[in-house]
């Protein structure tokens, strides 16, 4: 990219320099929610299109993008920006819990719905946050794990096959 | 393989052409479940480890396979060889569910877990067994659908995400 633009697309760079350092400047994270935002709030926590009575917790802002093309949720995130991870030093507080405790206090959450990443530090960051929810009585839910859609069972790994076994549904 | 086998190692052609005559002639389907079988029935209808209750639904001898390496289910399966496709002519006949209806009448199994492959046949096929079950009063139950465990929430397909998403359980 850097040759391309240095040598065919000269002014094409200083657009992008420029952009980038707009970017820069513009956009920081959302103060309700922590996503990417050029505003002081995201669009998402300003719609009153979005159902606040369930809050989906994702590590990365694009977590949010690619939730948010799949179309099948109404609600509103909340953003770590990673997660937990003793060893690189990322702890809770890294991670804006504090900011996600004061969000379930507000008594409007119903349901937190935990769609950090199927990694290990990804069901152990759910499990801490589900303890958070479940001290206020609010409802903790994991998204589902098991073989993706369109897929075949052939190729799935060993362990996404236990875990849709395991987590198999009854049919009615 | 056939220009290395002919330039190189003509003695193994001969070999190998020899294991797949055998193979032809002394493997096929069990009797009981259809999977490939040196004899009249598998080794896995003939263990006495295995749980009877519960009997697991494939469409190919491959995910029989994948499933046992999972090492996640203890079960009885059945494997259809195919999935409904009116189109192609493949039917119930096609699949072996007058065999499968005859081991479900026999009233031991108590789940039919469908773990047909996630696609749209692989669901409608799943939907058409799940009405035979439940007929003669036998839970039936769907793999679930879901995030591949170890992937990145960002990578994965918007149909799996709602999927995902939609399918979510409660921590607890």
């Amino acid at each position: 990219m850097a040759f391309h633009l240095l040598e065919k697309d000269r002014d094409g760079a200083v657009e992008l320099g420029r952009a980038l350092a707009e970017a820069v400047t513009a956009i920081g994270p959302c103060e309700r929610c922590r996503m990417l935002s050029d505003g002081a709030l995201c669009p998402i926590c300003q719609s009153a299109q979005r159902d606040p009575s369930m809050l989906c917790v994702v590590e990365s802002p694009a977590d949010v993008v690619a939730v948010e093309q799949s179309a099948g949720f109404r609600g509103r995130y909340f953003v770590l920006l990673g997660h937990l991870s003793p060893l690189d030093g990322v702890g809770p507080e890294e991670l804006g819990v504090a900011k996600l405790e004061a969000l379930l206090d507000e008594g409007i959450v119903r349901e937190l719905i935990l769609a950090t990443n199927p990694t290990v530090e990804g069901d152990a960051t759910a499990h801490f946050l589900a303890d958070l929810a479940h001290r206020r009585g609010i409802r903790a839910t994991r998204i589902a794990h098991g073989v993706p859609v369109g897929g075949e069972l052939e190729y799935v790994d060993g362990g996404t096959l236990a875990h849709a076994l395991a987590g198999r549904q009854t049919l009615t």
